[in-house]
């Protein structure tokens, strides 16, 4: 749950507001770039973590563990470092070395807990471009995002047109739609349900059994139905128990639940939760239209088949609206029996979509 | 969490074993009926409740408070009182009059709560035919259910042949897949991780916040995404806050999380959830097809394009496998915003399924 060695953190000393209110006196902002910062400006990717992701996206000498975009970044890759500048920072609100509920606040030296404001993609997107402008980067080559990554990347590329050329959206949406906001709340409930949650002010790892069951509850849609039935065993593994593991499903759930114990904290797993539920690009405007018009960038918007959580359909009404709107926008539609988390997994069909788009933008 | 006034109970005065072990020194089974009892033998039509569900399908004068399936039962309804003697029994394991976690155990006097057994799919339809017995009913003009009164008429035609002609089966399955059991151990984990729970020894409600949350995880799959993005509000519609209601898609959760209080006993709902996901037709057999030879029973087997918990790909493969093994079955698949819960609903294809069904058989 900290930032990881490779990471540095820039300080931009001056107050923040957040959308919904409150501010930050300062904002601390966790990040990592491969390739040469002298080749920014114009060559630079900004790769924008998901969910449960932060600035750590690919091994360095800093840090030679496994990043979450291995396989996407690096020489010769799909994002490829020797060609772009790739900065990846991790979210505000989130847990990985940028300003969240573990920071510690000004006032009392102690860590925001509970108190920490809420956060909207709005908010996580202008971290984003203040880091930006103390790197000097004016205007990005691309934003990439998959997921809740996809839901910021796509909130640059409308509300901020003059800081990108272009726009990789995969597995995102333009706005949550209640059924996806029914599925987050059940992991917000399952967090606040646990006893120890206290209120957000907790210490130490604090709600583990809320914390692990809401993980559970999002792998059901971040995976999908049909990698479930393929690779788990249908036949019970073990004498039917209430209390144990009657299936291996349970123990892949429960591998998964744990996992998130000790990587993710709970406030601020209920922060960006709620944020992706909030997220609408059009909020405040008379329309859609009105956003998109004129709007210069090109976007690359994509989906899967098998998702469960933000079904492909959501991406393909996006790509609709933007070229409706006189926009320039490619749509991909894959299929892969990973579900909505198949841009996190090696997908030969999804690299090549971004490797092609960065080469043309 | 009573049993209907209308319902009659049986005591089945000798022990009944359980199929995973353990044993009941007798059985009581609460049921109700519509019709003449008279009429029985090859007109009777066995009713059998899902998972929530119990005796009272129908109003009556005993109790006139609407049934869980008002509009399928009576006079002149797809299920016709006038022609069947319709019977409906509470489940073996469940909360609502048949013997249960909240019966006495005859040495103690005191409920057996955590210590009743578990149960199967097959020791529901034994239960189930017990009450035949008493009734003088050999042999059934129908079994009827759907979702797990589904999983229960199957077992019924497929194990129990000789016991009734036809088997109506909706939103079923034959054997429950691991995407499926993923579902219901969030459910279970939901309730046996509130402090409440006590490892079932719990006195009163027990668990409120763990079977509300399990019930909430339930209805996101009973039901469909295209009805909840139909039926809710897609823009907040208070203050955004972590703790209170932003959506009012979580109004509606949180109804259902709180109807399940007071309707579901804890250990009931964990008890039937892992029988559900125990439940294979074929188990012990060498092959489904050595089951299914010379089956004279008639099947109808429905399903809906919009279910998330049991896609209707499953219940087009039982129809399959049955044809396949010279069973006589027919197959529909409806559509329904609704989704799983469609059966429940009034839903005039359905009902016209079930009454053509019952006409010809």
């Amino acid at each position: 749950m900290q930032a990881s060695p490779a990471a540095k953190t820039v300080v931009i000393d001056r107050p923040f507001e957040l959308e919904l209110g409150g501010r930050l006196p300062a904002l601390t902002i966790a990040y990592e770039t491969w390739g040469d910062l002298r080749c920014g400006g114009d060559d630079a990717v900004l790769v924008i973590p998901a969910f449960s992701a932060h600035s750590h996206a690919r091994s360095s000498t800093g840090d030679p563990g496994q990043g979450w975009w291995e396989h996407m970044i690096g020489p010769g890759a799909p994002i490829d470092s020797r060609r772009h500048l790739v900065i990846c920072a991790s979210l505000l609100g989130g847990c990985h070395g940028t300003s969240g509920p573990r920071s510690p606040r000004a006032d009392t030296g102690r860590s925001w807990t509970g108190d920490f404001p809420l956060v909207t993609i709005g908010d996580l997107v202008r971290c984003h471009l203040l880091l930006l402008d103390h790197l000097g980067i004016d205007r990005l080559a691309c934003a990439v995002g998959g997921s809740m990554g996809a839901m910021q990347s796509l909130e640059l590329g409308l509300h901020h047109p003059e800081r990108t050329r272009g726009v990789i959206a995969i597995s995102g949406t333009d706005r949550t739609r209640p059924a996806t906001a029914a599925i987050r709340h059940l992991g917000r409930k399952a967090i606040m349900n646990d006893p120890d949650f206290r209120h957000g002010r907790y210490e130490g790892s604090g709600p583990r059994a809320g914390l692990e069951l809401a993980r559970e509850i999002g792998t059901v849609f971040y995976r999908s139905k049909e990698e479930f039935n393929h690779r788990f065993d249908w036949s019970p593994v073990a004498e039917p128990s209430l209390g144990g593991i009657t299936f291996d499903v349970q123990s892949y759930l429960r591998h998964q639940g744990r996992k998130a114990v000790g990587t993710f904290d709970a406030n601020s797993y209920l922060r960006l939760s709620l944020a992706m539920d909030l997220h609408d690009v059009g909020r405040g405007r008379a329309s859609l239209a009105e956003l998109l018009a004129g709007n210069p960038v090109h976007y690359l918007i994509g989906g899967v088949r098998e998702d469960r959580l933000l079904p492909v359909a959501e991406q393909r009404e996006i790509h609709e609206t933007l070229i409706a709107a006189g926009c320039r926008s490619s749509f991909r539609e894959f299929t892969s029996p990973v579900g909505h988390d198949a841009f996190l997994v090696e997908q030969p069909a999804i690299e090549a979509s971004i490797r092609d788009f960065l080469a043309a933008l």
